[in-house]
């Protein structure tokens, strides 16, 4: 006998039809002799009604109140599935953050978890029920209601089945499972079958949608297996674990981001300090920067150009930073660009495999893309280039590394 | 500085105007001085709603769960009022039944309040903030959410008030008041300015809907004084209060009720234990038996009439159980009458008039309205007559009693 604790999203539970095939689902679990915990969503839609509502009656909603609010969308959908399953002669409880006693931090409407008592799951699906447990809401030290953030779901179920060391997590959303890159512009994408947590925190970093970073984090914290299946039908889906035992494909998966604008700041001053202090004021303000270039000095030395990206909801914010900044170290020309696109690469055998990058610029190259700034970590390489490039780049890079073919072992001959 | 608790029904926050204008009172009171707890209904439709698609679900939802889905209304509307009074300018916060700590048995749906701990309430509004109390829900022992039926929002108001000793509890509605009998039957109705808690609480058991019957009964207990007032108006509304200081009008006001159904035995076999059984077959059942009359024997004492009215809603069960008692005592004819009305007069003042019931019969009898029976108490008197005489009757009555005059100090002479 297994606990299996099952999320489904809110397309999975959008109708009250689809809400009694999760029901039977569930079902099917516990009769082939599982304990099952059920995560849901707010029902497709109820979400953004109800912010919606709120930012009716204000432009700037009290975010304790907005929490209060948005977590009845779960709330409903949590009794209505608990129903569903009494109606099909089955036995559930609906459970919510206050009765599991989800304790996160105080920040409402992007909360994280602290701790989970697993007492409660644990004797609700002890006495053979299914417990059906409100994704996406907790608790703060005060009892207020916090929210965890869109997708928060995924973490609620990765953290409670971390609490009641659950044999596995399955995350059922509307696609088959995670993607070798995004199908809707590249045909030959295929389905992963096993990838690892570090794979999947750096694609759902990198763009991909199909699991909320943190809830990634808390199951390699905890080593709590995922599994990334569709609720629409019963394929495999794709298996998210812990190194060991998995083949370490040089690259796994090609993301791309369009949520960072390029800003570019031309003939500053070139003397010790001028960088950091830009910097320090982004860093001061919360403002995230991604890339960071720094052409090598100029005019013998006196000045340079420093190229960094920011995400574009900051980039109003940025720019009065920044030219404030050009004004203060005597700085030159400052220039944005939105319309840029950062595609990477993944994958665990780059940590041992040289001449991945090198593949990389040169798959780009051989189809005119320039490439503007590069990061890379210990397994991915991103490039920032033009956005017309998107899906051009994706399919470069996608069939160029064999991925249409499988998971590439070894980087291709060229 | 006073302590005013203020509870506002669904109509009253129907809408995101109607909240703000909530709201705005709220802070009126507050910017006078006062310590302010709100209590709040759903916004008017969503309970329907809920309750709606849980019945799309399944015919019998299960209890728990119904309570889970349906207290997600209050918890929106308290929310939404909380975010509004931010708007503002205010400071508030939403409070929800877990939150108060509103401790009910175990009854879903219609679960009744054992305790309210006052501190959390006490130390929000200590703080200047406006305690926006979610209505209509507790907690049982296990910490499950319960609801306490229909109107209990009024209920919670209640026994917040008394749990903090507030000065006052208003009830705020789209009526501008307590009525000596419906204004939509009667045009000569009149708004009562002062009446009793039990004189109110005939009125609300006879027919009467302004407020929730528990509620009242709670208020009579703790003596919490209760001001009915219309939030769409400054009117002076109506307050419910302790006998004391009342003048002792003889009729306070005039009810009617059709929500039971009249069932006649025939020739039962006029023998000890027969009646007695007939009752205690529908006590068993949870069949609450309002009016009754036993006839004087008749042929020679060997058989009796019974005469008793029912719920409407339960009279299906009642009629299985009175057609298999009727065989059992080897009983008469049986006949249903579901074309029948309950008027009532109340008032404190009949404790020591006599004269009113004759006064009553005399009434109706001089409108040719045939009585079919009768029942009192201390401080009111029923008449069941066909319902095509309601309004005649209730007018009649009304203004028979000098209502439409100002409230009867003594009998009217004839």
């Amino acid at each position: 006998m297994a606990l299996v604790v099952q999320k489904y999203g809110g397309t999975s539970v959008g109708t009250l039809a689809r809400v009694e095939n999760v029901a039977r689902r569930a079902l099917r679990t516990q009769a082939e002799g599982n304990q099952v915990v059920i995560i849901v969503s707010a029902m497709a839609g109820v979400t953004d009604k109800l912010l919606g509502l709120a930012y009716e009656v204000s432009e700037k909603p009290d975010t304790r109140e907005l929490d209060v609010l948005a977590s009845t969308g779960e709330q409903q959908s949590a009794a209505i599935m608990a129903m569903t399953i009494h109606k099909l002669g089955g036995k559930a409880k609906s459970l919510l953050g206050h009765q599991v006693k989800i304790n996160t931090d105080g920040a409402f409407t992007k909360a994280r978890i602290h701790t989970i008592e697993g007492s409660k799951v644990r004797s609700t699906v002890k006495d053979g029920h299914i417990a059906v447990v409100a994704g996406f809401q907790g608790l703060n030290a005060e009892g207020d209601i916090t929210t965890l953030g869109r997708g928060g779901s995924d973490t609620t179920a990765v953290a409670i089945a971390a609490a009641i060391e659950a044999d596995v997590c399955e995350i059922y959303t509307d696609v088959e499972g995670v993607f070798t890159t995004d199908p809707n512009i590249c045909a030959s994408a295929r389905k992963i079958d096993r990838i690892s947590f570090e794979e999947m925190l750096e694609l759902a970093s990198l763009g991909a949608k199909v699991l909320q970073i943190r809830s990634v984090e808390l199951a390699m914290k905890y080593g709590v297996p995922l599994h990334v299946r569709s609720s629409f039908s019963d394929g495999m889906g794709t298996m998210v674990v812990g190194e060991e035992g998995l083949e370490k494909v040089v690259v796994q998966g090609v993301a791309y981001d369009k949520k960072e604008a390029k800003v570019q700041l031309i003939n500053v001053p070139d003397r010790p300090g001028v960088v950091a202090k830009i910097f320090g004021e982004l860093a001061d303000r919360n403002v995230s920067v991604d890339m960071i270039i720094q052409s090598p000095s100029r005019e013998g030395g006196t000045t340079t150009d420093v190229t960094f990206t920011v995400p574009k909801t900051d980039l109003t914010q940025v720019r009065d930073i920044i030219e404030q900044t050009a004004r203060d170290v005597g700085g030159g020309a400052i220039e944005y660009d939105n319309d840029v696109v950062k595609v990477s690469i993944v994958g665990l055998g780059m940590r041992s495999h040289a001449g991945v990058a090198a593949e990389m610029f040169q798959l780009l190259s051989s189809e005119g893309v320039n490439i503007q700034a590069i990061s890379t970590s210990e397994i991915k390489i991103s490039c920032l280039i033009a956005s017309k490039y998107t899906e051009l780049a994706v399919r470069t890079l996608h069939d160029g590394f064999g991925l249409d073919k499988g998971a590439s072992i070894v980087p291709p001959a060229h």
